[in-house]
This record gives structure tokens, C-alpha cells and sequence, in this order.
């Protein structure tokens, strides 16, 4: 790792994710938990990581979680879809502060969402072939219909900061159309990419398809945990957040401010240590 | 207690309420938690708890506690507001097994679903005096604007089965009558009684409001709980639930089987025993 001086900041919400999609987890802290502090390390030099093999997605992520526990968090949110399918349990046996994934959240609001039990998922390659959402809502749900959907081409349009091209809407629109066909009731944003783009995705799929934010359930949950351990802050005080990528930082503070409409300091870090001894056993 | 011969099922879903509101939490974890098995309990006899002095509400919780501790639950529901107030803390101190309250739940999901951090509370008398719901919601959230209602008049209207009565909307309306000008976005039905007046209530209060069910977020807060604890039922067998009132079997069977749309056996039992050494001490 590059960065020289680190302020330790024990006890925040430690989030990472492939680039910039975990900040709509962010977003949701922010509004959730807004006491709470938030260190976040996006790895967008290296995203996307959908179509990446498994054992670099693994190593990327442990990259991330050994640089986290640096600040001694009390929590750790995976906030990216195909890193929590990789990696979610092994670190869960491995550390002993919560670490949470986007993907259980995500299936458990859309069981509580659906009336007709037809539920698609969207998601990267990644996700999408790991079939963990149909692991995680079959475990509880046996017959539920689920229609899922590698959309590889919605992270770039996000990471490049493109969302707002006029044809925005046509690649959007391209990717969802094999579900032009398929009556669903509920549909699970299976990225975290994805909130940052949900206008266009609903008008793709029409006002009467409920659209399920991993971000917005995953935040749910972290606050449930953190009030089950008792470890919610408590003195309201201004929380300052810490935010790192190993991208440009004026790429990702770009997206960031606009996406969380306050301004922000990222730092440049580069992940490319081996895996500290606590992970790598 | 006169029950004579207990069937033990160990693991079940420990779930107790005042009455039949309790039904409501029941109804969500058949939906969102299909394999899960159901033992309730439900005080009829000495219903509505919500205008009793808090020392009688505090003996006649423990001892359903007590009752449903001889199945060996994995985890309790206190599916009432007003015990969840009186007593969630104490026996979460007291018992090992996850216990969990209506309160946190509806207080979290009305977190995550306003957008003017305007929100309202309705409940019983107990309930709304206890102001556990603003001590929940500003835990986290100091600067929210909340109104509290008492309406003592909803549990009878659904206690005695007279929710499809023709004056039942005029009693609903004259309730809510208070909030009528107050300008909100989300209000929590703080009483599991509600769900199932909920047509009356978003008829009386309009359809810009979003009504928080603590019934559904309860059981959505119980599913998260289980997974997190790896304690899911993983079989995929039908589960047989049991149910107990100290009121009238008939009356409870009535009402639970139009609500559930099932048939249940239902026993009577008497509650009047002294608390056991492990929830006296």
C-alpha cells in the first residue's frame, strides 16, 4: 500500500466495493445511520469485476478487507454483488466484527415485497453465475419462479460517469429486454451499480415491477445488527467519513459529490500487498 | 397452567401477543419464512393490555414467555407493542435465545422508507406513552419530526371481530382524526392489531402515506436474525404450527382463520402460574 499516514478511526462502518457502486450503500448510511462513521475503499482501477476469473476476485477483495481493518472497524459491508458471492463467507469464519453482504438483504426484501412469488434478479456475469440469489431466496422459498439476467453492460455506463449520455436510456432499455416477456412482480437490483441508474431501469421495466435497492435493505440490516450488538453511535456529533480508491480520485469524487450531494476528500491508495496473515490462513 | 399434554417442538418460532393482533407478525412468517414452525400464544382473555397498569402487562408477559420457554424456541417474537415497551429489554437480558420486539422494526423500515422525515406513530395508549417509539427513531435520527397518536378504539374494533361492521371506517376515521392536518409521509402502525384493519386506516389517512407494518418488518427482522445465526429451517418439509389463546378457542379460531386463510387447531390454556426462577431473578 501507498498511503503513508492513516488517521485510525476505530469504530466506523467499514464498506468497500469494485469502483464506485458501493456508494449507493453510502447513500443509504448516510440517510439510515447518519451518526455513524464511514470509511470506504473503491478498487475502480481494477473494476469492473463481474467478468473478472474467481481467484482475482477473491484476492482483490481480501486487498480490500485487510485495508479496512487498518481503521478498526466495527462492521464490514461488502457492498458489491460479486464480491459478496466470492468471498462473504470465507470472511465471515475469518474475522470477528460483522460482515455483511449485499446479497441476503436484497433476496429477503424481495420475498418481503412480492404478492405473486415471480421475482427476477439483475446483476453482473459474476453474480449472476455464481447463482447466489437463487441459493440464498431458495433456502427459505423452494417454489418461488426467478428470472435472473447478466446485464454487463450497466457497471461501465455507471463508472464512466455516463448516465446521463442521451442514449443512456437504449443501453439500459438493450440489456433488460429479455425480460421484455417474463411477468415478474419484483425485481432485484443485484448490483450496486445499479440504484445510481433506477430511473432508467424502471421506465426499461414499467411502473409496476417493484424494484429492490441491495443498498437500501443492506444498510437496513447493518443498522438491525448494530442495534442488536448495541454498537449504534450514540453521541450526535458530526460523523467525517473517509474515502479511498484506486482509481483517479478526481474520477471518483466526481461521481461521489454528485451521487451524495455533499463534498468529499478521496485519497489514492493501490491495493497490491499480499494478503495479511489473518486472511490468508 | 391447565395444558396437560405438550407436544415439544424444539426450534420453533416462539411468538406471544396480547390477543390476535399477534396473528399479523404470524401471518408474514408463514409468508417470509414458509418451513419455519409457529408456536403462539395469544392473552385474549385479559386483552387489550394496552390501557393496563405497566406491573400487570410486565407479570402477564413473562408469563407467556415462561409458556413458550417449554418448546425450546430458537427465537421469540414479543408481537406486541405494548409488551415489546414493557418488557423486550428485561428479557433479552434474562434468556439466551434471540428475542425480538415490534418496535426497532417499524421504527427502522419507517426510517428507510420516508423522504420528509415526517413521521407518524399510531398505537395503543400504552404503547404511545412509553414514547418507545421516539426513542428508537431518534436514537439515530435526533432531528426527525414525529407525531404519536394513542387510538384506543382500533384493537377492540379487531379484537371482537368487528372490522367488517358498517361503522367500522367512521371509528377509524374519528381516530385518526388528530393527524388529519398534519403533513406526513410515513406512519407506523404501532400495534400489530393494525395490519389488519390496514385498508380502513390508508383509506382514512390517504394514499400518499406509506403505512409501515411492524408485522411485516418484524418477520423480515427475524429472517435476517436466523440467517445471520445460521439457524434457518433447511428442510423442505410442511411444518406444523400450534396455537394457544387463554380466551375463547372459537372466538381466536374465528378470527385467526379468516386472517391466516388456514385451518388451526387451537387450545385453551390459563396463564395465572408465578414466574419461573429464570425470569424472576
Amino acid at each position: 500500500m501507498t498511503i503513508e499516514r492513516v488517521v485510525f478511526l476505530a469504530g466506523g462502518i467499514g464498506i468497500l466495493d469494485s469502483g464506485v457502486g458501493g456508494l449507493t450503500v453510502v447513500k443509504e448510511v448516510f440517510r439510515q445511520l447518519p451518526l455513524e462513521e464511514v470509511i470506504y475503499i473503491g478498487d475502480s482501477a481494477r473494476c469492473p469485476y463481474g467478468s473478472r476469473p474467481t481467484h482475482e476476485i477473491h484476492t482483490f477483495t481480501l486487498q480490500m478487507i485487510d485495508f479496512l481493518l487498518q481503521f478498526e472497524p466495527k462492521a464490514i459491508v461488502i457492498a458489491c454483488n460479486t464480491a459478496t458471492a466470492v468471498v462473504l463467507e470465507e470472511v465471515k469464519r475469518k474475522i470477528s466484527i460483522p460482515v455483511i453482504g449485499v446479497i441476503e438483504p436484497g433476496a429477503r426484501a424481495a420475498i418481503r415485497e412480492t404478492k405473486s412469488n415471480r421475482i427476477g434478479v439483475i446483476g453482473t456475469l459474476g453474480t449472476i453465475r455464481s447463482r447466489m440469489y437463487e441459493k440464498v431466496l431458495r433456502k427459505t422459498h423452494p417454489d418461488l419462479s426467478i428470472t435472473s439476467l447478466a446485464c454487463p453492460g450497466l457497471v461501465p455506463l455507471v463508472e464512466d460517469g455516463h448516465r446521463k449520455m442521451e442514449d443512456a436510456f437504449q443501453i439500459v432499455q438493450r440489456e433488460l429486454e429479455p425480460l421484455k416477456n417474463i411477468s415478474l412482480d419484483t425485481l432485484i437490483l443485484g448490483c450496486t451499480h445499479y440504484p445510481i441508474i433506477v430511473d432508467l431501469i424502471q421506465k426499461a421495466v414499467g411502473d409496476d415491477v417493484v424494484l429492490i435497492s441491495s443498498a437500501e435493505e443492506t444498510a437496513s440490516e447493518l443498522s438491525s445488527i448494530l442495534a442488536l450488538n448495541h454498537q449504534l453511535v450514540s453521541e450526535h456529533r458530526e460523523p467525517s467519513h473517509r474515502f479511498f480508491t484506486t482509481g483517479s480520485p478526481d474520477a471518483f469524487r466526481k461521481i461521489a459529490e454528485d451521487w451524495l450531494k455533499r463534498k468529499i476528500d478521496v485519497t489514492q491508495v493501490t491495493l497490491d500487498h499480499p494478503i495479511s496473515e489473518r486472511l490468508s490462513s
